[in-house]
């Protein structure tokens, strides 16, 4: 790293202000992680941390592979911990509080002497501890945890969770790494390592990176431990029911990766992680690898919604371009990880590019996961429909619910940046903080009605004068930006996708930005065979489909856009709180024409009548009952 | 049924003259039928029938529902047999006939006293004999097991399997039916119905069309058999794996059924039965049900190719409108039963509506699952590639091995029908036969190289002058029709598909028809979400793909197809043994326009570069090694 980049200015120092994301907010803390920590009541989750002898008989029976997904519950407990930490650094609330208190006490007992914590494995079958690290996620229930214990203990102060994941993070620094008598093994499902790096920042204990980096820098060398580990237990490794390591990543040593694979939240995490050790480590190596990664999976495998992977056997990537929409696997975690790793890249090197991919999969792949009345969610993530999909009010693996309540309780965090002599806004649509720039207390307030409108005030208010960059994204997206500083209009060189405004700042000084937002018609890549003859419809952040509700007469799929049809935004106050349609002419397409009736197959093609064509954000889809969607319109010409 | 309809003139008095035929033929009895034994016996089938004690482990282990498929293995050495007696009758061979002579051996060692026969029950687990019917096959087996030794005995005059097998007969109608003590099950496959007809057909017995008329209508009714056999075994009923019974179209009474669910083969077989009965009982019930099943699969359900069930968990039927294409299970079994019942439907109702499809599925949707070299087998038959699709030697399912092989050996028998004063052709392609009409026998002799060229000449040789009809099929892709008797132009008035030539017919008599074949575009209802935007091409009774073996340039999705360029029929004797490929102009679409280089998406469309396009017969696809593939081609506005 040439220079130390700009640090994300952390989620708690920043109060959102506008309505998009206060009523995202709003909703996460009112209703999304009560009805959570009910929902992990009544299946058994919370439950299962208390170690009853005997054990009470599997509520997930095993599948065809032999697992059951009870052995993952450790994580969706520190999950929701973590989810609602983050609500409590909005909002404290007692009982929530006690809630989690009472979890630790739980985990407290559930502790073994060494410090060992899994649930699963002290109260089934404690002597297996460790034997199945490809399949039975210790360390990744180990990360959660943590994350969940770093994030109470930022939001509370309360260390007791804290104490007792370190108690655990150093048993796992002694059982793994490089010296005689460690293991050599790592997590099958990456998640541990981004942990750990948030504990080294958190504790400054330089051990938790060292154990971060074995993790990554181990994987995928030869012999294979999970080759190892699997004849140990007696058991082919041929027979290992994903049949390729590239499920999780550790086919090759991950700095030698450059094409993205297997199992999509896998690969996001392990990429995160390995952002973060570049970082950290000032490791030009990974950073390149990290480079290589994005360049594959943005030019070649994401959907135009940031989601990512395309198939459910895998829950992950298949081959370039392979993005099929109605069976678009796109897991609603994969979207918030993307957006964990586009975060991290961002503070690799500030360039647009990645804040692009934030914001592509924030507002798009990784909302949609989470239904308006933030107790309905989306697993995966297709984009079209025969109207056979519901929204569900939980999940048997329920790890989508709880990201994308963390990622929305936290959403504050991923908005602007600062080093010693600058600040750089990623997002907008109304926040607030207060930093130190240039030595000097500034505070700062961003107003808009974003991602609606365009136009974007920022006030800066030093304590004092203070020299300093003030670097403003300009999206991908936008057509065209001008900016004033206090009315004067100032010239936007933007460079790598930020433009910079440096002066004496003052008090009272505001800054307008407007991003020329306008509808616009998106084409894939021909090699995306499913999308060839088809649009997909954006304006600014925001990918819009077309959904029955709005488009009566049929299955939206027969609805075609003609090539030189005008998209009219319309503002919609009585829909959905207020949101952006799109409007235009089109044509519906019928069949009967030329007396062939309802015949499936003809020599004539379809008749083209006129139709309008209505399209509602992508993410909102799905909540007003079922019906068929599409994101990729069929074209005409006129 | 107003009046005995046409009766099909038995295959094996039909010789096959024409090279399209002789050729799969041919292959069928060389390589075919003895690879499929050499198969039977490497996998274990033909040694599964022996029942040593203690029998072997399982060679197919059982899957998730706790089922194996080895439970099918009658099925498949029934199927073999009755494909290998198909050749026989085309060529004798002493080696086939001494195999299947061994295989009888095995069968009557392995028959129990009181005439059960399945070697799964009998082999592992005899006192559960009848106890899932759902499940486990066993009256499938018995049909297919039936059917094959009705096949030998008509081959070769040997009884010996066919006494076996009535002996089960006798057991099956003890054990089933509506009197006291009986159990009133039927199979969770159907099968046995349609063998049960040809026994009665073969012997008179008219016991045998009882049992099958009962086991069609006892399905579906209430109380449900399966429910309580279900309960009878211990097991929760509402655990059954497919979730529905219309899995096995036993949800409602047969004929209160209107659509067409569930697994494709078993909704196909039913449906013959079904019609099978109707004619043979003459039942007009019966009739009615199988005319709106016929209008729902193939106003709403039937892919281009004849193919049948889109969906892979069920194998089977979802709803209407549903056939994507690069995920189309499309079953080869499915498309040969496809065929089975249009047959019959053909000899209920004289109607060219039946021979369309019959003719459509069986030169595209079931032809594609046998590889051009007798020994290689497609068991899906997706309508796209992205060039993951390989012909596979074997399957551990090998259903369609025999289905196609039994198909193609019997393949005369589908071409012509009579009745006492007339002659019905509704195929063409080269075939000879002797029939009596109007009490005069009657040589008939087709020469065409159908299906590449419309024109068909048939000789008339009746051994004295006879009055008759001579019923041509015009089939419904015909671009019109001309025909000539002894030179002299006819006017041809098709009724029903079928134009009639009544005359008194004297020696030497030659009708020549003249079918105009062009090369064109069809386009499927707008319903069909997958095709819109799309064409697939049709030449006579031929559906075309387009390969990337002959289109290179990258994956043939990227070409597109103008609205105007005009398709050319080209002879191409260099291919295949000589076939009629499609050539036209078209566009490739390639990305790079306005400077976004490889991006995955990008506000401006692709760019169309001008190319060539050819498409082969879509039966033909991967046998040219692997590649990309597709039946629905993007159309462009010129």
């Amino acid at each position: 790293m040439s220079e130390r980049a700009y640090s994300a200015v952390p989620f708690a120092d920043v109060r959102i202000i506008g309505p998009f994301w206060r009523e995202r907010l709003e909703t996460v803390l009112d209703r999304t992680i009560p009805s959570q920590h009910a929902k992990l009541k009544e299946v058994g989750i919370l439950d299962s941390l208390k170690l009853p002898k005997p054990v009470p008989p599997l509520t997930i029976p095993r599948n065809s592979h032999g697992f059951t997904m009870q052995v993952f519950w450790d994580s969706d407990v520190g999950k929701w911990i973590e989810a609602a930490s983050y609500a409590l650094a909005h909002r404290r609330d007692a009982d929530i509080e006690a809630k989690i208190d009472a979890i630790v006490e739980d985990l407290a007992s559930a502790q073994s002497d060494d410090g060992y914590l899994n649930c699963w494995y002290n109260g089934r079958e404690p002597e297996k501890r460790w034997t199945n690290l490809r399949d039975n996620h210790e360390l990744y229930n180990a990360g959660h945890l943590l994350e969940g214990a770093i994030a109470y203990f930022r939001a509370t102060g309360r260390r007791k969770m804290l104490d007792i994941m370190e108690r655990y993070v150093d048993h796992i620094g002694s059982v793994f790494g490089y010296a005689p008598g460690q293991k050599r093994g790592y997590p099958g499902h990456q998640e541990i390592e981004l942990a750990l790096v948030k504990l080294y920042r958190l504790t400054g204990d330089r051990r938790r990176l060292d154990v971060a980096a074995y993790f990554i820098d181990e994987r995928g060398r030869q012999p294979h431990y999970f080759t190892e580990e699997a004849l140990a237990r007696g058991e082919d490794p041929a027979s290992y029911w994903a049949g390729t390591y590239e499920y999780n990543q550790s086919h090759i040593p991950v700095r030698e990766q450059t094409r993205v694979v297997g199992h999509a939240v896998r690969a996001m995490y392990m990429a995160s992680a390995m952002a973060d050790l570049a970082l950290e480590l000032n490791d030009e190596g990974l950073k390149r690898a990290c480079e290589a990664l994005w360049r594959d999976v943005t030019t070649a495998q994401m959907y135009v919604t940031g989601g990512l992977g395309p198939k459910e056997t895998n829950e992950g990537f298949t081959e370039p371009y392979d993005l099929p929409n109605e069976t678009a696997y796109a897991e609603t975690c994969a979207s918030v990880a993307l957006i964990f790793w586009a975060h991290r890249m961002l503070h690799l090197e500030l360039d647009g590019r990645y804040a692009d991919v934030m914001e592509l999969a924030l507002y798009n792949g990784a909302l949609t996961g989470l239904a308006r009345d933030g107790t309905h969610y989306f697993y995966s993530n297709p984009l079209e429909s025969r109207g056979q999909h519901r929204r569900w009010a939980w999940h048997v693996c329920p790890c989508c619910t709880m990201n994308v309540s963390r990622l929305v309780a936290s959403i504050a965090g991923y908005v602007l940046s600062t080093r010693a002599d600058g600040v750089a806004f990623h997002l907008y649509g109304g926040f607030e903080t207060t930093v130190t720039l240039a030595g000097v207390k500034v505070a700062l307030s961003e107003r808009s009605a974003y991602p609606w409108v365009g136009e974007v005030c920022i006030d800066v208010d030093p304590e004092a004068p203070a020299a300093f960059d003030l670097k403003l994204r300009i999206p991908g997206w936008a057509k065209g930006a001008t900016a004033a500083v206090n009315g004067e209009p100032i010239k936007l060189e933007p460079v790598n996708g930020y433009a910079t405004i440096h002066r004496l700042w003052r008090k009272g000084d505001a800054v307008t930005l407007d991003l020329k937002m306008a509808a616009e018609r998106l084409y894939a890549h021909p090699n995306v065979r499913m999308d060839i003859g088809r649009a997909a419809l954006r304006r600014g952040p925001v990918i819009y489909c077309v959904e029955e509700a709005d488009n009566p007469g049929g299955a939206v799929q027969t609805l075609a856009l003609p090539r030189l049809s005008r998209l009219e935004a319309d503002m919609r106050p009585d829909l959905f709180g207020g949101v952006i349609t799109l409007k235009t002419r089109a044509k519906r397409l019928v069949s009967g024409n030329g007396g062939n009736g309802g015949a499936l197959y003809s020599t004539e093609p379809p008749t083209a009548r006129e139709a309008a064509l209505t399209a509602v954000p992508y993410y909102l889809w799905a909540n007003r009952g079922s019906g068929s969607m599409q994101v990729w319109v069929a074209e005409l010409e006129d």
